[in-house]
């Protein structure tokens, strides 16, 4: 069996670079008054990251950028890796250094971690209902905007994958590029094709198993199966019959997810995961 | 009665910069490889941004910054300002123009009005539940990295007020800080009075009506009532009485808003309305 | 047949913020001193953008972005289209407005165009010794650091077609890649597949007709026929039959274009193009 | 006795980004023509940071970042804390490493140095005056643009404190904004107070003892008491009587800093640290 | 006679990012708290840019690019050129359009203004006083971080002429560099010459009339004065006999100014120009 | 003799901006598919950099900070320095560490270095053929956008020198300047010298010996003889005599060089080195 190696990195100049924004927006031009204030610059102190919820984990590299960015004389240890699932009460890092840097970089690391921790903790739910099914389940591209890297490396860690990054590395077909070239369905992949480069990938949107057959023949890579009964969905997976990837899409839900699955779709794609996962409970303990 | 003359801007300077890094995040190094591909350029379209779900709207500016930055050829009509409260359905904005522009630029646009809706919506329903007792709803520090300037105003457009922005613009004491000082929370206060602004408030947090008693003759400008009961808040309202703002924080939900108001406090500080609320449902329909 | 509508366009965004910086890297924290020494600020000139060498165009947005960043009044007319094939002599654009701005731009500006068109008259020449045939002229990432979008978009221009923008956007497994995995090329595409998203397509890098038989019962969307002889190719092609891309590279110049063309390969990659091709001579000529 | 802990520190990216800018300014495309050409590039040298006049220093973290910046082989060495009041003469820091990377980074550092030393010094003449005295000196945001972060650290370097930073974090209710809502000064106040965050102090602008007594039941957290005479001054502190902040401005220099102090008034502040200090001069002396 | 014709432009991208900056740092997060809390959207004002103090006016393009930013609806008409000397009172420009555009704008296009036109009106002031000899007053690289290009513009703007703009673009050479390549003041004009392009120019910093005699046969571009008597200016003047330029540096002030620039010297140069002239008192005046 | 030290350095945090956003267009937001699917996060690799043709090498900084940028645990050993000239197949680093750090970032670093070794190759190819004349050979500002303070450094390792670096640090007379002030060009060269610093150097283009003769008695620093026989040449350079510079331009090739030359002209200026060098072949071989 094929295993995948590692969860593949982030780019360290994007997570360098998102953190130090995120430092500004908290610190603005002042700094941390509070601690500024009240605690000795040569006070140290050691603290503990723990999940007050379970949940799967991600973005520990961010823990450890906000704070090498705030000073190099904090040690930062992580103890469970982006990916893990994790009850609650588990101990996910070891601070210890300077006690105002890691108070005045404790809230932009655990906002990047709390939040991408939220989405993999939706994904991972998501994927463990269907762990015995070849199938795979996907984000989109509404995520917040600024965080896509961040948000889908969050649905990688939950054992998602990742659909295209953006309107640049794959092609979509909707109604409206279909009628833009008069509205025939074949048209529409055969232009696309000779328009893009052979690297990328032509995805079409179909409602009905009547637009499918149509489409069939110009051998789109992937169909979305958008909003389709179960019924439907068995049907489009019959006629596709491995010719091109079936993609299931809208009203994906843990509670639908399972019988979704089972229609024999390859891939399931589900907005919320990154728009509205609400955030993992994840905090500092000072020890 | 005094009434807001209007809900203040943002900078135009943060919305124009979030949705060009937000416009290259999606169009990457080639653009939309589908519209590109399939619209003329000199097609036209009218398309209508419309709410699936009842919501409180914001964040129109950004439908409007995403398309000028895209092309001085759209024309774009908000009919809903930020702040309203509206039923599934109601045409939110109409835009009108290069059929390339307005579907390149669509999900840009919508990904921060779900988004930011979605706050003004979970703050709108808090608000409305406490409406007429003299209790503010604010949001914290919990919030999306790189989006706080948004998130916050998307609590104001909500009904509800915005707590400190960052570490440089109000002090907040917990344990960590009085302990480094010596434990005396009199201490502290006096302390961090001495060293900041004095446009600068004054919150301590206090978990028992002992700290409370202790803190109270070094005049903060706000406590912090961290998790305390209805009892105990109550009885911390009775005791402060008037000398400064009594602030309600820990579990506060559309369960518990209610009876947490009617305890007296002035503010109740909720952290998921920015980190976990979900986005609301707005399409574009093309007309 | 099947027609592209039209040369997708460049992110304005990025178009702009590379005019920007290259404007602040000829103009320095001064400007133009001698323009500025010697033009009255009420003068005017009316100019005409020409090329001294025939060749395909590329980059007349630069021009007018460089004339819109130094100033309103400068009115721009482009009359040859990115794409065109233009003898010596012609006006590709007309310039009329304040003589300083002119002036100031007109460097900048040129300086774009010259090796965007250099690029894509390179291409061009490619493209013209083989248009009769089923095959693609695409370029690499061998790209000059920095201007990579607008090098593809240059090839694009020329007739050709883009390869993956990056490491980003497909897979390309080469010979370290395979030894990482333990040497079956088999056992690296299908470990590529469980990794990527199911957008993103795989290449392998295969120098001798035997890796090509292992790797083919495993799927892989193309195949990089590498440094391959003219038999070997079209052994390869036949090998092939449809089942994936076939692409060729190494030493494909406009001598060997022709008969490389002719095995019957879909795809040749060029890296020259984007380092090494010259750039045309095009200049300002005040009227 | 209360004593701050002490100065708090700039944030540390505000600090990188600036010098890195800063460097960028003077070293153009091109980098030290002169020590590149003279200095081998093995050379090292040992040089103090020495200032010619007595005063308060500030800014020494920017002599250790532009050395950092240039290379990791330059040794600094601080021998006075920022807000250290030295005689002419006094060794500040020492730099010891490669030649070319301390003479090429001398300026940069220094002209960060000498601008916010100058306004420390300044600050200190005015805060020695009236140490005795309850009252705090402060800046306004009458500051350098792009500095004010800087500067107003000066002003603390110097023994004074900061006002608001920005339009942001503190209202300030002037004529204009009071005659907007009807010319009432009591409605101006309650209608920002009803608008603005919980955290956020009101200030209020009165010229005459009228608009004071009129201010006053509105409760402000803060009234600017400007350009009154000192008797003026007398009369509203009693007024006042700690019912809110007195803030003194206008004409405040040197000369009339002790008398208005003695006014009573809680806070004196004056535009001109910010704005009009001299630099302090400070040189490099290679030993 | 030969007679510039106008004062040479700043760089646009210069000065709107210059002014996105200072507004962001103005305003934050959040805004001006205090216009938009008080003064309603719509509301419209006009306002003059009045000066308080005689002086010579520099950096009017900053007014207007600081509303341009807040509102394409306000309108800037500029009275009063850069450069032109004006009695206190007099009506700069005037502003019209929406209130709070102009209140939130106000205070950063008034704090490069003052603070250019303090460097103007100090070059004037000196220039003034030598006007009838052929000596030029510069600046030096002694500036303030990040506003060099702009404070030399105010230089220009004053009357003076500019020095080098910063290590990049001429050589100065002084005792460190003259000591690196053995002590030999003509050694190190010669391998300067033999490093530099061909466009750049070579100073000479000379303390001593002998040090002067032995550079004299290098024929360097200039020979730079340092704190030299009136003698010794007169002797080295007449020793250089016009094969090079003659540029009087230390202790220039408008004391000293007349008799050293009668020494026959054709430069002087002044750092306190750009480090230390207090800003020009210039506010706005709602009609 | 007068030897230059060694080759002046780029700045450093211009090679590191560059360095960081080469990475980002390559990486995107997903980082290197290929490696992180393949290769396991601990594996290790050792890497020659080897050019396959004979050339003259520069930029081997980018191949430091790209590795650098990419993870602190790559070994990077610089073998060649900048300016070596190397028959084909010379090591000219070797890269050992972490393989998908080596392998994500060999891309970016090699076409940093074959981009500017390409352009010191040809450099080198004219400057050997007229190594025995005291004559120079420079670029112009026809340079690659984005990338003039790199490709200007590798025509100085190439053994040229450069030519000014923008328009804001040197003055280039040219018809239309002329044109714009009368026509006469005494009257340009007079009004030009006015206008600038006094640091500026003054070139005028002349087509004709008329004009030269016209122009030499204002004494402009040098000659830009364009596009002349050599003939007219070798008059132009005896009419000047010494008195200015005497730089040829225009049709400069590996075949005319020597003959341009011997004409006794002081510089040779060529455009295409910078803009139609064709990059140097260099590839990374994994040992």
């Amino acid at each position: 069996m094929i295993m995948p190696n590692s969860l593949s990195a982030l780019p360290k100049t994007l997570v360098t670079r998102a953190v130090q924004d995120a430092l500004l927006e908290d610190l603005g031009s002042t700094g941390d008054l509070t601690s500024d204030s009240m605690i000795p610059e040569e006070a140290t102190l050691i603290a503990s990251v723990v999940n007050r919820q379970p949940g799967c984990i991600a973005g520990t590299d961010f823990i450890r950028a906000a704070m090498a960015e705030l000073s190099h004389d904090v040690r930062v240890e992580i103890h469970q890796k982006d990916g893990s699932v994790i009850p609650a009460g588990t101990t996910i890092a070891t601070l210890s250094g300077p006690a105002r840097s890691i108070l005045s970089g404790e809230r932009v690391g655990l906002n990047f971690l709390t939040h991408l921790s939220g989405i993999a903790t939706a994904t991972r739910e998501i994927v463990d209902l269907i762990d015995d099914l070849p199938v795979r389940v996907t984000c989109t591209r509404k995520t917040t905007p600024g965080l896509r890297a961040f948000e889908k490396f969050a649905v990688r860690a939950g054992g998602g994958h990742n659909h295209r990054f953006g309107l640049y590395d794959g092609v979509m077909l909707k109604d409206n590029h279909i009628a833009a070239v008069g509205g025939d369905i074949g048209t529409a992949i055969d232009q696309a094709r000779a328009h893009i480069g052979h690297m990328v990938k032509i995805e079409v949107e179909v409602d009905t198993l009547d637009q499918l057959e149509k489409a069939l023949p110009h051998a789109p890579d992937i169909f979305l199966l958008d909003n389709m009964s179960l019924d439907q969905l068995v049907t489009a997976v019959r006629m596709i019959d491995g010719r091109a990837i079936a993609e299931a899409s809208g009203g994906i839900t843990s509670k639908t997810a399972r019988a979704i699955a089972e229609t024999g779709v390859d891939v399931m794609s589900l907005g919320w995961l990154t728009h509205s996962a609400p955030s993992l409970d994840i905090g500092l303990d000072i020890l």
